[in-house]
């Protein structure tokens, strides 16, 4: 493995989003998702042993995903709201959760977050209010850990 | 959030519909899903959060989701077994829960609502049987609050 | 084949919904689709192909998507708009146009139409427009055979 | 209908993106699509028919809809960069060419074009492609008509 | 309900493949999924529940389910290879788990099992990712249980 | 680009499947589909387009998705149905015909083709019926190309 997909391999560090100021909330416990922490811990467990299982085609594929979100003519940031919002549209909460915390990462705002989310709350339809629902939980959880 | 909004946003209480006769079922964990309530209470709570962060097209969507299963020239009952449907094939747990409980409010029957599974399964395909099975087992869940 | 799948596999015999007045439209040309007449002949000639074949999966699963929308618990106007709601939202213009015929012919009025294919809207998104634009004209269309 | 409706159900003028060389290619046939002109006029006619029937639902969500991609926390490229890529997995060619078009009214480049198209193809596999190749030939096009 | 459906109904029984060596793992809590266990009693259940229900178009769509992956022109273990990938791609966790458990018991070996989950990854794209870590924990499980 | 990309970027060669004896069939017109030889000038004229285009994401998904397709574990003729029944359950009609040209070339039977796709249509349900109907009037065209 590269050092890039290493890079994305490790769970992004949930450092939160500057232009968000603290927000307090009563602990709570998530009825509909395991932890940040989980996702993490059992991410990257599964991409060590996919990894480790040497399938070229497989491995290369994940080597390409992290190369997508590199800067490039687009920024990064910009990119990192692509990603999240064909996530949110296609529905796939982890994939979701995955875009949020390299957001926070790249430092994009809680007001840039719901218009990324509205555009695919529209595309997407009422079908995306559950995940918009997670998605929203997930930012603020991010936002707690700064 | 006008009103309307409101009865959508707040959880519809579970009356039991009328057409279905008690069945008593053993009390049992829910191996796939969280409970009636945990759903709820998570629903609500996150909506909250997100009509309270004031984004217009997040908040118009959601009020126009409201309206939309409003009597018209269909009745209520056929608007929210569409919803329940599309909900179906689209294969959004979620929603189909939503649904199933609004079903219930406007008195559908069990065989009724079998009939309308059916046509989920045979336009979606296997893959929604998945669905299927926790959609029939939040029905049950339904029926034994009335 | 049965009997039933006959009546489904020929094409539906496009009477005009009775609720529905003439509507006058000049003649145009559909950059679209192909036309309605083209549709059926090819889903015929398909259907004959396909079930001369003998593969006995496919053949009971095409009799049993017909006994499907027969009459049961619920009418057979409210399963043919279940079919057509769970096509929208999966985005099949065939699919579409096939429940548009039945509609039709079940005298689903232009009203009952447009908050069936709103309902499918809502649930499915701004996704769905360009086969609501489609399906629109195929009603429109079939108001012409009348 | 509001201006701001206006705008989006009317076809937005192709001025091509500056960012971008004059290419010149041999006059083609399009073997997989009708004309961008073709789809601007079946698009308008179906958008007049569909808003014309006053169904609030259906038009309250196409306003809303053209909302979505107004100035905010985001600029308007980014939000149509957004648009595009949600078209793109979710693998509607109406939705892409209609954001490509906006895309090259505001400018966008052709290698930001192609890296928006690399974060859709990644996200949504080889399945993504044939949309892909439409995507670039529609993009081509407006090219030609700067 | 036929025999041959009673054989889809119940779990598989988790034979662990042939051509696979024993792993040795530390025992881990799953974050992502409940065990096989509680998926194979949830699943008996709600079978039970759902066929017990005698709604014709449902029951026989599973008994053709059934019928679908038996030996025929193509063997049994390709056949359930394609349903793994066809569930893979459609990106629903208790299918892809249900036809594992098929692939364990055709002695499916790693090396095909990654195989076939990598067609499944650059169709689907990255989206299919999490549903991959989940396939992979899952067939790690079944070889456990040899 | 490799070769090997390259021979994935060429029309397959319509060698007709041996195990398939001649089918007389009446000339006619595909009112649903373009010729497979317009199918094969588009897809070849936009490859180029793209490919020369130097996204590196981009073209190394290209190459990645042919090495996919090559023999390893499995034999590539199990690998390209596997393919097949992906694309027809995620209905996307040009990759279907990919796929079918590649079976062509793999001496794919008849009856073998008719059992992947029967597992195609169990899985993604009677959504799948009009890409099914165009898939078999592709083998029908390929095999008359033999």
């Amino acid at each position: 493995m590269s050092k890039r997909n290493a890079s994305r391999t490790k769970a992004a560090a949930p450092k939160a989003a500057k232009g968000v100021g603290a927000r307090s909330s009563p602990p709570h416990t998530h009825a509909e998702q395991s932890s940040l922490d989980e996702f993490r811990r059992f991410r990257e467990r599964m991409n060590s042993e996919i990894l480790g299982e040497n399938n070229l085609v497989i491995n290369r594929f994940f080597a390409l995903d992290t190369r997508t979100y590199e800067r490039g003519a687009l920024d990064v940031k910009t990119k990192e709201l692509l990603g999240l919002v064909a996530s949110l549209v296609l529905r796939c909460d982890d994939c979701v959760t995955y875009h949020l915390t390299r957001c926070a990462e790249e430092r994009v705002t809680r007001a840039e977050l719901f218009e990324s989310l509205s555009v695919g709350l529209i595309v997407g339809g009422s079908i995306v209010i559950p995940h918009l629902r997670r998605a929203v939980d997930r930012w603020t959880e991010l936002e707690r850990l700064d």
